[in-house]
């Protein structure tokens, strides 16, 4: 029997992917998660059917929604992160030796404990004495955080399920409020081919709270059309000023100190997006 | 009924786009040809099972081919395409009035014939005085040619079916006799994900044949991975130090001044390959 996974990316159009066996599967208080093997990407996560990570490509997302905002601040001691359940950005997170602290708010338990188990080259930073990992809401985290964090990363599923709450203006003017006076902050936004609104819409709201707003993206396969953008909103530094001899060598595949600023080059489609 | 169309990108990984109907089918002389209305990315030409072009995401892989290296060079007169039968590239070449002539070699008539039916707006340059089409062999053009392009676009299929020639050391050294001594060539040589060994061997074989060998992406969502690549070679002109006044606005959709240059920032895995 040969069997295939098939995410639905849109209505209309998505990904298939060859399923050797399926590791785990459970209906948590959450979401449905899945973890099966595949033959072209390894061991992959599933919450609600979409991909969330696989072995092979992970490190493009992880090192690119960390180390673009951790090189853009000076000295970032205190990170939030808030999902991020399979671990993979908490480990980019403490490449950075001036992190002293790295939270981390993840809302479903059962995530953490099944990338424990299965994606163990992902979840390796758990049990760090410098992670604090926090079962809960991130948005009622950030909401009673107040002038308290250098960083905050929001590394969750699209915006539907348990992730509705974030990808609202409230949410961002929350996040402004938990961070420092330089603080910064960056979300995963989706892709601009099938979810240009949710960008336009994450890229406004962040201009209308944070002095410097940026688009950037790169390459994942597994996700919608390849390629995936982050939303920066930063209160004092600009990534594009970063001096490049800060940029240390993060031992990585995917992020180089050149990339960091060639990713904010955006196609013509999506730079109207932006305006 | 409801029509998937699957296209496996790998013998364990592919996409699937909903279709709304197949518009004509045949099996030429060459391939397969197919071409399919999808809900998604509007009509689609298949050659062999692989998507080639769509109307929605046509205009990233057109643009990158042809406006790199036709703003590397400072005056290109004769330009060169070997496939790309759908026009896409054509059209976007003939947006440089440097370009007295474009020569075109496709090797299945049927395509151009597809095309200017079902991709009007691809298709829209054929009949064009500046345009010369021929229906023939691609590799056996360029071997009887010598010192006669000034650049050189190689918009062919995979290196699988009629493409197979292609790909070849010789056939790089076929492209650098048919170029003048201050030509430029590119092809598009596939995604860094699955295809690694052939992009590794195609930027070798450049780096052998000429002083300029470089490497550039694009995103693609309808093609393996989403990340596409370019390999250039060129015997003068160095993409990277094109003077940025010199790039016209091309009225496109991807391509602009500022990408020109930020499409040879390669992510490190595609470094690593180009070494």
């Amino acid at each position: 029997m040969s069997l295939w996974f098939t995410e639905k990316q849109t209505s209309s159009f998505g990904i298939t992917a060859k399923v050797n066996r399926t590791l785990e599967s459970e209906n948590t208080d959450f979401q449905q998660l899945d973890m099966v093997e595949t033959q072209e990407f390894g061991n992959m996560l599933l919450l609600d059917g979409m991909v969330m990570t696989t072995e092979k490509d992970e490190f493009v997302y992880h090192e690119m929604i960390a180390h673009v905002p951790l090189f853009t601040h000076p000295s970032p001691k205190n990170v939030l992160v808030v999902g991020g359940g399979d671990g993979g950005t908490i480990r980019e997170v403490l490449k950075h030796s001036s992190v002293e602290k790295v939270t981390q708010v993840e809302i479903d338990g059962k995530v953490v404990e099944y990338s424990k188990k299965h994606l163990p080259h992902i979840s390796c930073e758990y049990g760090n004495p410098r992670v604090e990992l926090i079962i809960g809401d991130g948005f009622e985290h950030i909401i009673k955080s107040e002038n308290r964090y250098d960083i905050i990363l929001v590394d969750s599923t699209e915006p539907v399920g348990p992730a509705a709450g974030l990808f609202t203006k409230g949410f961002y003017a929350g996040i402004a409020k938990a961070l420092k006076k330089d603080g910064i902050f960056v979300a995963q936004t989706d892709n601009p081919w099938f979810k240009a609104d949710l960008i336009k819409n994450a890229i406004q709201d962040t201009k209308e709270i944070f002095p410097i707003a940026r688009l950037y993206t790169c390459n994942i396969p597994t996700y919608p059309s390849g390629m995936w953008t982050f939303t920066m909103g930063s209160k004092v530094y600009d990534p594009l000023k970063v001096s490049i001899d800060k940029i240390f060598d993060i031992n990585g595949k995917y992020y180089t100190p050149e990339l960091h600023y060639a990713s904010f080059v955006l196609p013509k489609f999506l730079q109207s997006l932006c305006k």
